[in-house]
């Protein structure tokens, strides 16, 4: 991995406005759009995201591994595994180690920028 | 692969307005930032991306295979393989398989949307 800040994200990335993320051990970058939106996630191994649900929810592992339950089931997500999370489907996570991943939301409210 | 229209996108992906991408074979959905663009791309087999340069990119391969050149370098790319193109760096590809890859801009008006 590129020695960006120690992330796969480069400078144009870690440039976007930082996400308010409610979670600990999680940093985030916010690409705003219109009706939609994409976060950028830099996740500690030692989070956790509780089961918790919202808008529909669409995303892909870039680094590391974690255990993704969406609904009743429980999967392990590495590099490259992507998934989709209907409305109102509960899911949450935990981490095997620091885990990268990008997640479209679509809801231009998801989440708010720090300010 | 989900049967979404034959794509890993679900269908609040692919209701983002279309890109027109001047290259037969491609098709995109832009999701459009303040300074920033991300772009999901669908691309044939057939398609042939030439040799170009711009502003910096960052991306991803969600599935397929790739064939693309960095400056002096061409590699393989496939599922889970990300890449950062320089501002100014001259790359282009080729695809082994129908590719989808979702790229980000570091310019708000490197795609624009289809009329």
């Amino acid at each position: 991995m590129k020695d960006w800040d120690e992330t796969p994200y480069p400078e144009m990335i870690r440039n976007l406005p930082e996400v308010d993320v409610p979670v600990e051990g999680v940093r985030a970058w916010l690409l705003q759009g219109k009706d939609t939106q994409m976060v950028f996630f830099d996740i500690a191994s030692t989070a956790e995201v509780p089961l918790h649900s919202h808008c529909g929810q669409w995303g892909i592992v870039i680094e590391g591994e974690m255990e993704l339950t969406i609904g009743e089931e429980t999967k392990t997500y590495r590099k490259g595994d992507w998934y989709f999370i209907p409305e109102g489907v509960s899911h949450g996570a935990t981490f095997l180690t620091r885990t990268f991943v990008i997640d479209v939301f679509d809801d231009p409210g998801r989440y708010k920028p720090k300010q």
